[in-house]
């Protein structure tokens, strides 16, 4: 049976060693009274939510999957999902992080960031139903009218109603700009909508009395493309002033998709009928707001492969202490058995110890961004908050696309380890392979967000926001300058940072000439993003278990930490010697070919 | 809707232009009369049977798995599975590299290798069926008892039966010196055999009228271990002496696995009641016979990752070159169209590419092992067997691990292509990524294999073996020293072959005081070493295709050639630099961390 446990020491280790949040938040006047002892509290609990409520529920739920009356448009989630989310809503999980004016518990989203690991490692596919509730919460928070603040909000927060976001339509994903779902206004100031919308997530439900859908559509004078786009919010039943649910609106659940993973959630194909909706923000400006909250959500998916990659290692290592079969290689092990467990294997370790180290740096990234977010957004001088903005716009493609594709090929190699068992279903492990694909595509494909990254966060601002991070990293190699123990850590990091200083310089020139020069480079370059990013953090737990042990800790957590630095920096921050050569190969080896099926 | 188009040209471009096989072939006494014309022939007809008979079978042989009746213990195979085995019979398709003393057709394991190529593409989990009972057939050729060989080779042979594998039990897949099965001599010289077997692909079914299963099994006066392993032949119908099904074998199907792919290929959970058998090859001499067909099956699993990497490919390209979205950023391509087709974005071209060029690369070397094969079996010296024998067991490990892993990457790679439409059913690309994920797994896990590779076919003869490959590579570039332009593809791969020459010595060094050390590097070594020779054949690739533009031709499949050994060299070769540090970073880092659970 797989098992989970909420890696708290390992939270707790970021949050109050590493970032020191409890004095970052109580500079924040609406986290002024946040100790440690709260924060560690709710983790607590947290954990327990996630690992009796929602873990016990995520294999049946993959195996069982959503199913939708055809004719009532109704769909049924997984079994137990139902009670699960009810338990949430009792529990007043669904407040956490949201606004004490509408109900909201007011903690902060790095609090909130812990929280939804664990949720997602218990099960990503419910956690996508609150998830996308929240980024309708934060959108409507931006963007709403008084009145649909005040009708929306405290049923979003107190977890009554969910949310969900309608983009994609059958020809646009990407492309947002070429949709064609229409909104003709009507004389009382609402919106008749019509149109298809595919891949709506949490689309259609059984867990919650209304559900409000955020739905991109064109006014009938919108300009062509992306600048034509209004922003509408269409609730399923038409809610009264007092809140209470008025007439069913005519925006169906015609199908569900059949995917690769994540079969709990309901990925739907909803069609608009003359809906009736109401506008959120301005006209043509609904990209814009919708944009409030995909970023959000892009730390939120990158958040979803940490807690996939956790779970699978954890399980993983269960199976390579367990399971025996053959000895090592420096002679047996377990004498008194008949074969050793594959932990002795070097290369069952370096399986292990990949997912490890790439949950760790994920997480310490993952956190990093999360207070961000609450500096951003509570820090009282606008300058800080607007350097905290833009570091968050840089960061948060890498978190995206860096720990998505991280989480796959850490899933992949912790279902290597159980060899054929990892295949079959039982162990849950290939689960967690195939539910962690779809966070490489949703949200902005990976690839996107390295165009978004290295076009738009890099090239466009001439790396100013870039050359910040590398003040980060300056400060900590002046610190540490006289600490020979530090050197192993710190030394590759600043090599690699002077070596994306010329990268960026050299790209940024031969794309002036030709913009394809940019598109060859940004995945490669993303991920030697990511490993600067990584590099940096890992740095920065090392110093912080160094200055433990030299202070007389015995606690074996910190050389732990120092071990996962090791590999990290041995076995896979060495993937930039590859990827910088190849960021630098140009576009013409990938243009010049004319790829006709043969 | 998925399309699939065999590679005919690609496949005769290396059979003929690259590897010249006909008149290889021609040197060998059973192939003597074979000529390009029946070559191409065969493989047009076999084309025609993957794409018209197999392919459309696919998506319905996933969605409807395999079925067990409980009672009775018979596995119903997905719809139309049986027709087309019934149509693969009778279009002699069995036969075609089997003995003519058996009712073989007697033609070459190169042009049985590019027919099951297609067959993998088409459909991997019914190619399993049949694959497996090859491997039995070459099992019970090479090792049969004479009565054995006429019992059981002409119904394998002509597809009426079909064959497994037994090995794998509960408790041991890899360590099969762990297991249980006994077998007890009864007065009649045949055995009695008891014990539970699992994952056992295509173990019960209802294709053919009887199933021979090849069971490893312990006398009662073996040793421990893996040398106390006999192999039996045990029939589901026991047949007599002319052939006739007689009773049923006490060895019956009591559970199939729910598994991530292949899920048309029943994997069954076999029990063993006293199932009779007959012993084949010697007593405790049964993992030697095993591994004649275990050798075979892992050039077989190559393979299914080569066809379904050459499949994904294809399809993603056709999506890339279809859908449109988004303009190139260097300036609009389809003006007349409200987007560009996607396949102008660089990095849509960079996953194209890959998978183009794994698909390419694998193709020269799987074909390049099934000569080998040939010319191992039939050529009149004994020392150039023994040549062939030693390089093919340097490259068959490179062919199974380098190959599978490439192509869950080129899979992986093609659905993001497809983005949103790649994570869902209905185009099939999903598929090709849980199918493609097996490959890496069974027949030996991908890190086996590279133990295989750098502990026995390397260290284990000093790197002898090793230095054969590199004096073809020594070869090429002599032979196109003064070719200006042959140096871009035979310079990289000249220095690699430096490197790994260094490398080797540094790991057998370190290994004999620490055997750790190699296996820390195994897996890195394995993949610059598949670099090496994909680097080798995109060279020969290359050097036919220069030699055709040279000598005027103008078909735009020479161009092309070049293009992708290009982007080889540019895009995916230099993964190398990191491999190479990888593979030296030695044993300590994995070894010194301690793997608890927090």
């Amino acid at each position: 049976m797989p098992i989970y446990r909420p890696p708290l020491r390992d939270m707790q280790f970021i949050l109050h060693e590493v970032l020191g949040v409890s004095d970052e938040l109580q500079a924040l006047a609406p986290h002024a009274q946040l100790d440690q002892g709260t924060i560690d509290a709710v983790l607590e609990e947290g954990g327990k939510f996630a690992t009796e409520v929602l873990f016990p529920l995520n294999i049946g739920g993959d195996e069982e999957g959503c199913t939708l009356d055809q004719t009532t448009h109704a769909v049924s989630t997984p079994k137990g999902f139902k009670e699960a989310y009810t338990r949430y809503v009792a529990g007043g999980w669904a407040a956490l992080s949201c606004d004490p004016a509408y109900g909201g518990q007011g903690l902060p989203m790095v609090l909130n960031q812990c929280f939804y690991e664990m949720l997602n490692s218990a099960n990503q596919a419910w956690t996508m139903y609150p998830g996308l509730s929240h980024g309708a919460y934060e959108c409507l928070h931006a963007h709403g009218t008084r009145e649909q603040k005040d009708l929306y909000l405290p049923r979003l927060t107190n977890g009554e109603w969910t949310g969900t976001m309608c983009l994609t339509e059958s020809h646009c994903g990407t492309d947002l700009g070429l949709l064609r779902t229409r909104a003709e206004p009507r004389a009382d100031g609402s919106y008749r909508i019509t149109g298809e919308k595919i891949f709506i997530s949490a689309g259609e439900h059984d867990l919650a009395s209304n559900i409000v859908h955020l739905v991109l559509a064109r006014l009938p004078d919108a300009p062509a493309g992306s600048k034509g786009i209004s922003l509408f919010v269409v609730p399923k039943f038409e809610p009264r002033a007092d809140g209470s649910l008025g007439e069913r609106n005519a925006i169906y659940c015609a199908g569900l998709e059949h995917k690769m993973g994540i079969h709990g959630n309901a990925t739907a194909q909803l069609v608009l009928e003359g809906a009736s909706g109401s506008l959120v923000g301005q006209p043509h400006q609904g990209l814009a707001a919708m944009f409030v909250m995909m970023n959000a959500a892009r730390l939120g998916v990158g958040n979803q492969s940490l807690g996939l990659t956790e779970v699978a290692y954890q399980n993983a290592l269960v199976y390579a202490r367990e399971r025996i079969q053959m000895r090592s290689l420096s002679g047996a092990k377990a004498k008194d058995r008949p074969a050793d467990p594959i932990i002795v294997h070097p290369d069952v370790r370096r399986m292990l110890l990949t997912a490890k180290a790439y949950a760790e740096g994920a997480r310490a990234l993952s956190l990093y961004c999360a207070l961000l977010l609450d500096k951003e957004r509570s820090l009282p001088d606008g300058h800080l908050r607007q350097d905290c903005a833009d570091m968050l716009a840089l960061l948060t493609p890498i978190v995206k696309a860096f720990t998505t594709d991280n989480g796959f090929e850490a899933t992949t190699l912790c279902q290597q380890v159980l060899g054929g068992h990892g295949y079959i279903r039982e162990w849950g492990m290939e689960q967690h392979v195939r539910d962690a694909r779809i966070n490489m595509i949703y949200e902005g494909t990976n690839t996107i967000q390295a165009l978004d990254l290295l076009g738009r966060k890099v090239l466009g601002n001439n790396g100013a926001t870039l050359r910040k991070f590398g003040q980060l990293l300056g400060r900590l190699a002046a610190e540490e300058g006289g600490n020979g123990k530090m050197t192993e850590f710190i030394e590759p990091v600043v090599n690699l940072g002077r070596q994306m200083t010329e990268l960026t310089t050299d790209i940024g020139l031969r794309s002036l000439q030709n913009p394809d020069e940019m598109g060859a480079a940004a995945v490669d370059y993303l991920r030697a993003a990511g490993h600067l990013v990584f590099g940096y953090f890992f740095a920065r737990m090392a110093q912080v278990a160094l200055r433990k042990i030299a202070a007389g800790s015995t606690d074996p957590f910190y050389p732990a930490k120092l071990q996962t630095a090791r590999f990290y920096f041995a076995r896979l921050f060495p993937e930039t010697a590859t990827l910088i050569p190849r960021a630098r190969a140009g576009s013409g080896v990938l243009m010049d070919t004319d790829l006709a099926l043969a």
